[in-house]
C-alpha cells in the first residue's frame, strides 16, 4: 500500500482522532483551563505512544507540561526534533464563531474549531506521519524526537529551561516545526524569518473612585481621556511608530529583499477583498509584505475603561488599560524597545494620572540563510507533493522559541508550514483546510525520507 | 407632638420602608430590569397612597411608567408639584461596592446602596414629609402633587409626552425637586443652574474579521488605533474640546459669575485630598467650580475593544467602541453639537476605517433667577433647619427634564437638594448621609408651611 493509499483509507480515523485532541479546551492564558492543559498533554503523550515512539514521558513545568517522546533505531542518519504546541489561545468574542470553537465541525472541506491550524492540527500531522512510516516501512528512515509544549501562546516561559537542562537528549540535526503557513492556496513556503516580540500592559489610574460626570465632569481628570492620548502619541501620521529609538537594531531595506519580495507577487487588492477592506495601512513607503515581513510593528491588541454596557452611564472612569505587543525584526533588543516605550508613555503622562507599565514578554527576531540544505530538502518534498517548489518567505508572526531552538541545540530550524494565511489564527472562527491536512501527511513522509 | 420628635419617634420604621424601595434593583438602562422597574413603581405608588395621596395612578409610558398622586385641598395655597425618579444608575464595577448595591446598609450614620441619595432617598423625604404634615396637622398647608418617573437616568424620554398631555392635571405654581446636593457637610445650597446634555456611541470598523497581530501587523488598519486617534483629538493640550464651534453659545465669564464663585470659598486642596489627586485638571484659566458649573464639557465614559482577559492575546480587533457625553450651558444646541461633533470624528479618521455614531441623547442647560421668591423662601427653610442660609449655586449635573417641566408647566424650578457632594452618585458604594435625611424632612415641612 502507498503512502496516499494509506492516508486516504484511514482519514476518517484520523480526523475523528484529532477531533479529540481539539475538543480539549486547552488555553494557556487563562488559568481555569490548568486541568484542560494536563488532559491536553496527556491525550499528546498517548498518541505519541500509538504511533510507535518510545521513552514517551511529561514533564511537569513552572506552568503547563511539555511532552517529549523519540524514536532513535536509525544510526547513521540525521535526527530531527519536531517542535509544536498543543496550547490555544483565548476564543473570545465567542458570539462571532459559527460553531463552537471547541466542536470540531467541517464545512466546505475545513475544519473549524480554535487549534484546528495553530498548532493542534499540524503537530498531529507530524505523529501521524511518524505512525505511517512505522506501520508501512516498519522503520524510521530518520532518528526522530518530539517535544511538544504548551506554553507557545504565552510566549514559552519555560522551555528555555527544558531546552537546557535536556541539551543531549533533545540534540538533533534539524528543528521540524509546523505552525506556519502556506503563501496561498497549492503555493507552499518555507519560513526564513520571524519577527520577535514583546508586550505590555498599560494601565492610567486617575481618582480614587468613579466620578459623576455631571459633577466633576470638565474638572478633573479622567483616565480615558489620559489613556487615548497616551497611546494615539505612539504612532505619527506616516504610521510610524512615533517612540524615540524605537528603530535601532532595524536592518535596512535591500535590493535583495525587495526582490524576494517582488517575486512572491503578492496581490494587496486580493487581501483588501479578502479582509473587506477599502485600503490597507502601515507605515508609509513599504508595501503589506515588507511591512508585515522585514518592519517592525508596535499594535494595540485591546483597550478598556469605563462603561461598556447598554445605554449610557455618565461615569468618569478612575482607570483604564491598554494591551499592547510589538514585533521586532533584525537586531532590536526586546528589553529595550520595552524601555524605551514606558519612558515614552511616562514622559506624556497628562496631570492628575499615574501609569503602571507591566513589561510582559521578550524574544528577539530569528532568520535562517535559504541555502542550508536541510531547507533546500524541505522545498524539494514540498515540490513532489504540491507540484509546486516551495517559497522562501519571511512571516510576520512570531515563535519565540524558534530562536531559542535553534541556538541552544546548534541546529537549522525548519518551519515547514501547512496553515493557509486567511485560517483566522487567534481569531473566531479559526480552520484548517483539508486539503493541506492531506498533503502535509504526505510531504512530512517524503522529506523525512530524503534526509 | 412637633414634627422634630415625629420623625425621631419614626425613623427606624421610615428607614426600614426606604429599604424597600431600595432593594429593587431598578436600573433603567438595562432591559432586563423591566419588571423591577414596574415593582419599584408600584412601591411609590402604594407609598403615596398610604402617605395620603389621592388619584394615586401608575400611567405606562413607551418605557417605564410614570407615578402621580395628588392632595389638592388648599384653595386659595399655592400647587406644588414634587417631581422625583424612582430609576437609579447601573451598578458596575460590582466588586468595588463594599457592600451589595441593593442590600441597603448603614454604617457611619450613612445609608449606603445605589439609588440611597440619587434619588430614592430625597423621594421618600418628600412622601414622608407629606404624610406627616397630615397626620399631624390633618390638612397640607399647600396642594401638592407627585410625579415620580422611571427613566431619569435615561434622559427621561416619556416624560416630556406625559407633561404635555397631562398639563392641567399637572399644573402648579413651583416645581420642587430633590435630586442635588449641598454645598458641603452642614452648608445647604439651590442649584439655580444645570447643564445640558448630549451623548453619542461611537464605533470603528476595520476588517471583517479579526486579525492575527503577527501575520498582520503593520499592514492593516487597527480599530483601536483609528479610535484612540479620534478620541485624543476630541481635546487640546489646553484641556479645551477641539471641536470646531463646540463653545458657540457659551456665555462669557462675568465679574458677577466670577463673584458668585468666590462667595462659595471652594477648597480646591479639599477635593484634591478626597479624590486622592496630586493635581485637579481641566480647561485652562478656570478653576473647578467653573469649570463643572459655567464651562461646558466632553468626556469619554466608556472605551473599549480587542482582548481585556488575563494575559496576552496578539489579536488586532476588528472593531472598537466609545461612549461619549457632552455636558452644555447656556444657549448650545445638544443636537448642533453632537452634529459638530460627528463631522470632527468624520473628517479625521484614518484610511481604512468606518465611522459610525449613534446620537443618543439631548438636553438644554437650565438656569433659574435667584431672585424668585419661590427660590428665597427655600433658602429661608434651610435656614431654620440648618441654621445656615442656603448658598445659590450652579451644578454641573444635568437633570435634563428640569428645563421641560419649568418650560411646559410655566413655573419656576426650585432644586432643593439634600444629597452632598461626595456620595458617589453613579459609582460604587453610593450613600446619603442620615443627618441629611432627618433634617432634609424638617426643611421640607418648613418650606411647604411657608408658602
Amino acid at each position: 500500500m502507498d503512502y496516499q493509499s494509506y492516508f486516504l483509507s484511514n482519514k476518517d480515523k484520523h480526523l475523528q482522532e484529532l477531533g479529540q485532541l481539539i475538543s480539549i479546551p486547552s488555553i494557556s492564558a487563562l488559568s481555569e483551563h490548568k486541568s484542560d492543559m494536563n488532559r491536553a498533554a496527556e491525550w499528546v503523550a498517548d498518541s505519541l505512544h500509538r504511533a510507535g515512539m518510545e521513552q514517551v514521558e511529561i514533564y511537569p513545568t513552572d506552568g503547563h507540561p511539555i511532552v517529549y517522546g523519540e524514536h532513535v533505531h536509525a544510526p547513521g542518519k540525521p535526527t530531527v526534533l519536531v517542535y509544536g504546541h498543543y496550547d490555544v489561545q483565548p476564543v473570545d468574542p465567542l458570539e462571532l464563531w459559527e460553531s463552537p470553537p471547541f466542536e470540531p465541525t467541517i464545512r466546505d472541506n475545513k475544519l473549524f474549531a480554535r487549534g484546528a491550524t495553530d498548532d493542534k492540527g499540524q503537530i498531529f500531522l507530524h505523529i501521524k506521519a511518524a505512525e505511517a512510516l512505522l506501520q508501512l516501512d516498519k522503520e524510521l528512515p530518520v532518528n526522530l524526537k518530539f517535544c511538544i509544549e504548551g506554553e507557545e501562546e504565552v510566549t514559552s516561559p519555560n522551555l528555555p529551561f527544558f531546552l537546557t537542562e535536556h541539551q543531549d537528549k533533545l540534540a538533533a540535526d534539524v528543528v521540524l516545526i509546523s505552525d506556519t503557513a502556506l503563501l496561498e492556496p497549492g503555493k507552499p513556503a518555507i519560513c526564513t524569518g520571524l519577527r520577535g516580540l514583546c508586550s505590555l500592559e498599560v494601565s492610567v489610574r486617575t481618582a480614587n473612585t468613579d466620578l459623576h460626570s455631571g459633577t466633576y465632569g470638565g474638572g478633573v481628570p479622567n483616565s480615558l481621556h489620559v489613556l487615548v492620548d497616551l497611546l494615539a502619541s505612539l504612532h505619527d501620521k506616516q504610521g510610524r511608530v512615533a517612540v524615540e529609538g524605537f528603530y535601532e537594531g532595524v536592518p535596512e531595506m535591500t535590493d535583495l529583499i525587495r526582490d524576494e519580495i517582488e517575486k512572491l507577487q503578492f496581490s494587496e487588492e486580493g487581501l483588501k477583498q479578502t479582509l473587506a477592506l477599502d485600503t490597507l495601512y502601515g507605515e508609509e513607503g513599504f508595501g503589506f509584505i515588507a511591512r508585515t515581513g522585514v518592519r517592525p510593528t508596535l499594535e494595540l491588541n485591546g483597550v478598556y475603561g469605563g462603561f461598556q454596557g447598554e445605554g449610557t452611564k455618565t461615569v468618569i472612569p478612575k482607570e483604564a488599560h491598554a494591551k499592547i505587543t510589538c514585533r521586532l525584526v533584525g537586531d532590536q533588543d526586546p528589553q529595550d524597545v520595552l524601555d524605551k516605550i514606558e519612558a515614552h508613555l511616562q514622559s506624556r503622562l497628562l496631570p492628575g494620572a499615574k501609569l503602571e507599565v507591566k513589561q510582559l514578554e521578550r524574544a528577539r527576531a530569528f532568520t535562517i540563510d535559504p541555502s542550508d540544505p536541510m531547507l533546500q530538502k524541505a522545498a524539494d518534498a514540498y515540490e513532489k507533493v504540491y507540484g509546486t517548489r516551495a517559497l522562501f518567505t519571511k512571516d510576520g508572526g512570531s515563535i519565540p522559541i524558534v530562536e531559542t531552538l535553534s541556538r541552544v541545540l546548534k541546529a537549522p530550524a525548519v518551519m515547514m508550514g501547512f496553515g493557509l494565511p486567511n485560517e483566522n489564527l487567534h481569531a473566531p472562527n479559526e480552520h484548517f483546510h483539508l486539503e493541506n491536512f492531506d498533503k502535509g501527511l504526505l510531504t512530512i513522509v517524503e522529506y523525512l525520507k530524503s534526509l
